[in-house]
């Protein structure tokens, strides 16, 4: 096994990707995918809990592939892969569920939050924190690079690896490090929320022309009129302007806001502009990539049989010290 | 797939086989083998929910093996695998959970009753009865022959297998029959209480010579002189010769209680004669066995390849309908 250090992420594919999905995630994800060895997988057994239309997982899975392929995923640089291409993961779970003690579930934060935000209280959103684990361990991950409301996940994926190897009194699998990335700046949707599916209020990367043309030009901003002086900290297309532009910039822009004469309509056309120019090589790319799927098919295969590779070679000695015998 | 029903049970190997074992399952096991399409397994990955140590659920694995083996389940007459060679069961636990509501896992009747008894209450106890109704669903089983107790289990997976097809829109999983087996007289064990291993009061199957006798002949009777007549109904002994004897036989014996002069030295030595000439021939079978594991890991291997391909075949559209892809 190399000596870099394992990187593992998982994408849960839940629809078009938006750009708060980009600056929070995507982003770090195709810059550290050589500095490393990189797993990111496809999470679409975890996607089950919350979608029951198999055409939906399906296309969503498909988008997440070509979506970050066209973002700048390099199959050479990292392993890139569906969940359900290795089968150790669901087998490592059942393993770890049986040392997790129900309490330590009922506990879950993000499942109460789920909940509570009406989704349905099945048995996979409860356990979902142990196929979380066992996603993790199966390949002896060092870093997984979560934001701070995956803190508790982790912890019990700590947690879990260590009553196993405490319980069968052995390294079997490596608790990976404490690593939560610092939170990026939130990304404001267009009605100046969190940008997030649920409050649909995201600009998806891949939107184009009309689509894209109408979603930035109905960013909410407040009624300062066009002559008059206007707070780029408190403005919407200010913040999302910030994203895309260097501090140079940025002081360019914050100047034209203060001076007045300069509207909100007038940001969001260089707005827009900054959209199309930031992701219009990636818009160019997936439209080669749609055109050859077996390609995008190809590299989810290929990644597959990396994944499941390192995931037996954690598991064999699992299933020794536990007793499981196999006959293939 | 064959017009034949298909027959499923599993056995959790969780120590040795008892004569209550025997007579409450073992035999009908047997007895049917070839009356449909039966599929045996070997529960190991359920054992796991009480036992925690390697090196006993792999030797209790090759026991159930052996004991079947030598009590004349035929490999060629029906499948005998380990639940452990079947990877699509956890798959679809995995599937099914995302179904399942917590509420109707803590309604559990068995789960409860588990911990009552001290058992550890862990996520792999609380969700049995999915990873249950997997093995069931996954062989498109009709026939789950189980006692009253496994009632609850078979509803919930009936249950499930409906909200499956109900939510997918089609008839992919099976739903089993609801065949409980009529309870078969209750095995007394040596101290006249119900005999289970939980009770220490066993006889196992494949004790012999001084450690057999020393546990027949600590079987509680009463303090009736050895001159005196006895009733042959309140007495343990006569209860466990009534398994191995036919009616005449049966007689015969209650004739002699009845009479006076016949101790209960005289009536569990003639159960020592039967234990040991019941089972003397799969005895002497063992002992053969345990010389050629390489033949029972074969029988073990062809069965698993035969259970694997019967799963695959369920699984398939089961993904396709969900949407979860598959590269492999």
């Amino acid at each position: 096994m190399s000596k870099k250090k394992t990187i593992l992420s998982g994408i849960t594919p839940s629809g078009k990707l938006h750009i708060g999905n980009y600056f929070g995630a995507i982003r770090q994800h195709i810059a550290i995918q050589d500095k490393g060895d990189a797993f990111y997988f496809i999470a679409n057994y975890h996607s089950l809990t919350s979608v029951n239309k198999g055409e939906e997982v399906r296309q969503n899975t498909w988008d997440i592939a070509l979506d970050y392929l066209a973002l700048g995923l390099d199959p050479d640089k990292c392993t890139f892969f569906a969940q359900s291409d290795v089968p150790q993961v669901t087998e490592l779970a059942w393993i770890l569920g049986t040392l997790t003690p129900v309490s330590l579930m009922e506990k879950g934060v993000s499942y109460k939050d789920k909940v509570a935000q009406g989704m349905n209280p099945n048995i996979g959103l409860f356990t979902y924190p142990i196929l979380q684990a066992a996603d993790i361990l199966i390949y002896h991950s060092d870093v997984v690079p979560v934001g701070q409301d995956q803190k508790q996940n982790i912890e019990i994926c700590r947690d879990l690896a260590g009553k196993f190897n405490h319980t069968y009194n052995g390294e079997y699998l490596k608790l990976p490090e404490e690593h939560i990335v610092e939170s990026v700046a939130v990304v404001p949707g267009i009605d100046g929320r969190k940008m997030s599916k649920s409050y649909d209020n995201t600009i998806n990367i891949f939107a184009e022309g009309k689509a894209l043309k109408k979603r930035v030009m109905s960013i909410e901003t407040d009624s300062t009129a066009l002559e008059d002086p206007k707070d780029p900290s408190t403005d919407n297309v200010f913040a999302l302007i910030k994203l895309f532009t260097d501090k140079e910039k940025q002081d360019e822009i914050s100047e034209k806001y203060r001076a007045g004469g300069y509207g909100y309509g007038h940001a969001k056309k260089e707005l827009l502009g900054m959209i199309e120019n930031y992701f219009g090589e990636a818009r160019e790319r997936r439209r080669e990539l749609v055109k050859d799927m077996d390609y995008v098919r190809d590299i989810l295969r290929e990644g597959g049989e990396k994944a499941r590779e390192r995931a037996e070679s954690v598991m064999e000695p699992i299933r020794e010290v536990t007793g499981i015998v196999r006959h293939f």
